[in-house]
């Protein structure tokens, strides 16, 4: 936890906070804070400061804050991503989240498991403990923006296009198109198949919306390092 | 599993394989293969190709091998890692697999709990296991190889030097030099740092034996991504 992320309902006051739940526990067990300490703290889509330690109690911990910094900002990246294997979700999500992608769209492909859809990874209080972990990490207080879209055609055609108007469209699907582009650092909307793959159909409706096909050369990697792979090389 | 490993003592004969344990099962249970199908194999450090399989039975596999393809080429990167946390050593040494790095150096650094040190994951054949699910995801036959320096001022000062001669050195630090560079593409060693940074200490030695500093801007991430990042951004 390189930042603690501050709700509204944390604040006592205009500059006060009391916290007591795990971010307690992280600055009074891990930490080791005592009154008086300064902790790195930032506002959930708000501003980053710091925070002097005013009491430490049993249960509770109060902290004077002063927020004066923007959070750093967002690549201007849309990841569409198959929906993941239930067990990598939540790093997926985290990952998503620590790298600054603005946006990220969960969509159905035709091999995702039917049953990855009920776990209960994609509850929403999960979800956004999972961006939560992801911004606590990267010192950033603004998640991306999360949307699940279930039926692939509809997306596809009906919502996609407008996604497109400014941005550049890459679908990173193994021995398609061209080795994935270094610091593009462009608008772009990167889509990212299931472990089997996007199929031949779903492969072509992405063409067809006007997406390049981009690679990582010969090696498979897993989905979860793909997406780190592919968004370190396109940015920065 | 997008290809099965094989080992020297697989071999029936110069082209017959048998599988009994977890390849067996990925075969009969997983892809529910029958007599006469196809599967993707490698040789362990050797050739891939494909296997027709000869014999299911309810305990092993026999397959008819064909070894024909050399297996992608390693990134001609070093890549020096401080002692991660337990939980991310298996993900670490697999994605490391998978990049294809060519060499990991596991060092102690300050920061390094020195429990970490008696963490079943460092047992050799665990550590073997790691590799070996990194060349079945990549399809790949050859691992990295790794080793470990307990010591760091030692391995600095007398090893190092060595493995500088033709390499370009970079300390990935937070806040120090500049951004990590795009498709450098040359030999390199690359030095990462525990969850809590190198010390000062750390930095300077490695920056006297010829290190330049690189970051990866403002934001912090967990050390699993930043191996991928840093990799992926360094080359092709």
């Amino acid at each position: 936890m390189n930042l603690i992320i501050l709700f509204e309902q944390d604040f006592l006051s205009d500059r006060t906070v009391r916290l007591t739940d795990d971010r307690f526990n992280h600055i009074k067990k891990i930490h080791r804070s005592e009154k008086g300490n300064t902790v790195k703290v930032g506002q959930l889509n708000g501003l980053i400061g710091s925070g002097v330690i005013s009491e430490i109690a049993d249960t509770y911990v109060d902290i004077e804050v002063t927020l004066t910094d923007a959070p750093p900002p967002k690549l201007p990246l849309t990841i569409i991503l198959s929906l993941p294997r239930p067990k990598m979700i939540r790093r997926i999500f985290r990952s998503i989240t620590e790298l600054g992608v603005e946006q990220l769209i969960i969509i159905n492909s035709n091999k995702v498991e039917k049953s990855f859809w009920q776990s209960p990874a994609l509850n929403p209080e999960n979800v956004d403990n999972y961006l939560i972990a992801g911004l606590q990490q990267a010192k950033d207080t603004v998640p991306p923006k999360v949307t699940f879209k279930r039926l692939f055609k509809p997306f596809v055609e009906d919502e996609l296009p407008s996604l497109m108007t400014d941005s550049q469209g890459f679908i990173a699907h193994p021995g398609i198109g061209h080795a994935c582009p270094h610091a593009f650092n462009q608008r772009s909307v990167l889509a990212i198949g299931p472990e089997g793959g996007f199929t031949d159909y779903e492969v072509n409706k992405l063409i067809d919306a006007g997406f390049n096909g981009i690679h990582l050369g010969e090696r498979i990697l897993r989905v979860e390092n793909a997406v780190t792979a592919l968004t370190s090389k396109l940015y920065q």
